[in-house]
Order: C-alpha cells, then structure tokens, then sequence
C-alpha cells in the first residue's frame, strides 16, 4: 500500500471522521471517529469499529446492544482524513436513545424537533447504560 | 432557545463535524466542520459555512468557485454534536480536485480506486489554488 492510498489521521489529533450511511436508504445513521487501530480492525472485520473519545479506546459498534453495522463499502475523500462506510444495520437502530437514526432532530425556525419514531427501548437494550 | 437545543461545540475543540448530503441523490459529498460563528453564519445566510482548521477562519463554501451549497434543511444527533445538512448544491462539484463529491474514492481489495469522472476542470474554476 503507498502512501497515497492511505487515510490520513494526523489532522484531527489521530482521527478521522467517519459518517455512516445505510445502504438500503442512504440515510446518514451516525457519526463517529476512526483511529488507526479502529479503521484496521474494520477493515479485518467488516464490521465497523470506532474510537472512543470518552472512552480512550477502540469499540465494535453493537458490542452491546448486538446492533452491529457490516461494511458494504467503504469511501474516502480527497484529502483521505474523511470516510464514508455504506453498511447493512443489523438490528432496529444504532443509537443510544432507541431511534434507527442517530440524526432524529430535524431544524425547524428556530428549535430542534424530534421527527422520527424509536424503533427500541434502550433501557430494555441497554440496561440504562449507553 | 433552551441550552437542550443548541449545538455542543465542545468535544471537538469548538467545533462540530458537518456531513453536506445531497438532497436529490442522497450522496455525501463532503465532511468538514463548523465552530459556533461558521453555525450561525449558515442558518441567517441558508449557505454552508465552515470553519477552515488549516486556515483558522470560517468560510462561506463557494465563496471562490460560486459552488456554494443552499441549506435543505439540518438535523442534529443524539449528542448535539454532529449535524447533516442535506443541501442543493450550486454548480458542477463540491469538491476541489474536479468531482462532484469529495468521496470519489472507493476501497477495492486493499486499494482506494477513482471510481467517479471529474465534472469540471479545478484549473479552471480554482486556479490552482484550493
């Protein structure tokens, strides 16, 4: 691999960001950060692991909750510090308040509304944890 | 506007990770980021603001090529930390080396291919500058 195939972490402190899409819908289900580490592990897996910012460290999305997301395919952008990974969601939704989505609050004039419907109980997935 | 409802600029330095979406197609075409000023910049103006990390400044996208983005709509996550903008995208392309997204590279086997044709010339539009 050269150098110009790979992904440039060095600009925002050893991450990159990284936007999940389904692959069914397009819609943008997270947002996360990739480290290294995290990125190779994906790449090993197919299954889409982050780096924890809270955390410190690198964790498989759905480790818990069993909601894991497979790689379809993965996309850089031009200055490779970017990526966009297509996935098929396994289970109901990724995020930690129970919606599919992540991106739940839609603007609307001057206040953010909750526009989608929870697919999932968290306290029943999560136990009250994230 | 109860604080519930702002964007929290601050687990990234002050600012916050922008995914533009095309509102036709649904493509991503570019990540970059807003800090507070770039944010409200793009709700009064309606056109995607950033904040250059290179360049310590915000700036309206478009501002040199005239390839700015008008504002579909924007949603938030479930930490207020991330926002998706899904956008009409004036002109040819977003992205500075010529292609309508920035993620014109898909990964193929252990290699990131070109996969998208360029839309318009940069020499033309940038004059070698970005």
């Amino acid at each position: 691999m050269t150098d110009m195939e790979e992904i440039d972490f060095s600009k925002l402190d050893g991450l990159a960001a990284v936007v999940v899409q389904d692959d069914m819908t397009s819609d943008v289900l997270m947002v996360g950060f990739m480290n290294q580490e995290a990125y190779t592990n994906t790449l090993e897996t197919g299954l889409v692991t982050f780096y924890s910012r809270s955390r410190n460290k690198q964790w498989v999305k759905g480790e818990s909750s069993g909601h894991t997301l497979q790689v379809v395919s993965l996309r850089t952008d031009c200055d490779r510090d970017a990526i966009v990974v297509r996935v098929q969601a396994n289970g109901p939704g990724v995020c930690h308040e129970g919606y599919q989505s992540c991106f739940f609050r839609l603007r609307v004039g001057n206040e953010w509304i909750t526009t989608e419907q929870q697919t999932f109980s968290p306290q029943d997935i999560y136990g009250g944890a994230k």
